[in-house]
């Protein structure tokens, strides 16, 4: 992991080491923002258009007076200073309430604090890993549909997964699995695929979005359903969806090994591919 | 609300308009920090060690390499330079795990960010607050044990108090009163004092263990029992506890009426005169 060379910091744009702001930023004090992360493939931001309207979702859900579709005019400004116009690249995203005296309640007339980079990245055409991911009760807040970058909870859950070796942390809630610290989690289960509904418990991935309806296309059933934790032992294939994830193979969940290394389930691969030829 | 004039920054003293940290900060990013405020009455801080030693509880359970006893050499350099030296005030304190190139998991070798500040701040001798309160569905995390600075559920809870002109939200989870958006909630049934057991739903605030430290030697019964949702009817007294709050009495939860302005009920007066003395 490195930092980018430049940063978009309030219409401004600096190299990575002046990006500051306030100590009084209420992203700084209470978590009280958003963000977003898009990937530029072959000069264009991959869904693009869901992204910011997701953001808006999340601006409006926690009243921020700022509208995403400004970025579409910034961004590539950001871009031109990083050298990174039409070079495959991902793109970070941050929207704060802005800068006031420290108390709760939203402030009156606050200036909404605007932070963007890109670093290169070229995205795998198939993401190859086979993860290992490990599973643990989701104590995180119940508004996951919210994008926040109040993520101590998803950096705790995260954390594990590193500590064990393993590429996720699946999260169960209630008895049954919802989503990952940092993706969204699918299952296949005789045939058919299964994944959390896009309810107050996950975040509507982008990526989660496009493997439903490549399902849809290509006739594979799909349940917005989700799987209970018992149910796990029947499990055929399993795969997480995120933007810098894309479709990855789930290989073994805690110590259930679905596939012998290097293998993966025909369904994932099936998707994967499709996936491949949207890009 | 007002600024401070001077902040402690990573053992700087600098103007408040100049104290600034990189937007690579994991508080900006990921709300990754904790934070305390303490109240300096009469030329020391009011259960400064139990503060610490909450911090220093928070730091173990997220894994921030920080020694929160250290603190005690740097506060006076932030009061003196802040002219507060003895003087009446409210400090507030931030450890963030420091600054890394932004990914979930934990950064190797990362310096805490260390940031303070101190405004004048006299309390009242009694808090003559009749607080109107409302309640809500608990939607934070299950880890509210954790004093962490990723708050955008309490600043959403916070700002729907304001909304309706009530000073807190009190909020409930599982059918039963936990606390309250940033303060501890006590209530009273047939003479014996009612708080939530200090576990994972709530913060085990500093206030709120001076209080069950009053009832006991006041001889006042107190269970550490939640009330449930549907016993609200049947209560006689309420009030909330916290550093700046100390004890407020609530006059009127939701439509339900306590006590007429200004009038207050007898354990919360005796336990707020009680207070006043340790002071």
């Amino acid at each position: 992991m490195a930092y980018p060379n430049k940063v978009y910091l309030n219409g401004n744009i600096v190299d990575a080491e002046e990006a500051k702001i306030s100590v009084f930023d209420r992203g700084f004090i209470f978590g009280d923002g958003l963000y977003e992360v898009m990937v530029q493939i072959n000069g264009s931001f991959f869904y693009e258009k869901e992204h910011l309207e997701r953001l808006q979702y999340g601006l409006q859900a926690i009243n921020i007076d700022f509208n995403a579709a400004f970025l579409k005019k910034e961004i590539p400004k950001l871009l031109h200073a990083a050298q990174l116009t039409a070079i495959d690249c991902m793109l970070y995203i941050q929207i704060t309430r802005g800068v006031a005296p420290r108390q709760h309640s939203f402030p009156q007339q606050c200036q909404p604090t605007v932070m963007m980079y890109a670093i290169p990245k070229v995205l795998p055409v198939i993401n190859e890993i086979n993860a290992k991911v490990l599973t643990r009760k989701d104590f995180r807040w119940s508004r996951c549909d919210i994008k926040m970058t109040s993520l101590l909870g998803n950096v705790m859950l995260n954390e594990e997964a590193m500590q064990h070796e393993c590429y996720e942390t699946i999260l169960h809630r209630n008895g049954v699995y919802t989503e990952a610290s940092h993706s969204n989690v699918f299952f296949v289960k005789e045939d058919v695929v299964y994944t959390h509904k896009a309810n107050e418990h996950i975040l509507n991935g982008i990526t989660r979005i496009v493997v439903i309806e490549l399902c849809n296309s290509l006739g594979i059933p799909l349940k917005e359903e989700a799987i209970a934790v018992e149910e796990i032992e029947h499990i055929d294939e399993a795969f997480l969806t995120g933007t810098s994830t894309q479709i990855a193979s789930i290989q073994q969940i805690d110590d259930k090994l679905l596939y012998s290394e290097n293998e993966k389930g025909p369904i994932t691969k099936k998707l994967q591919e499709a996936f491949l030829k949207l890009k």
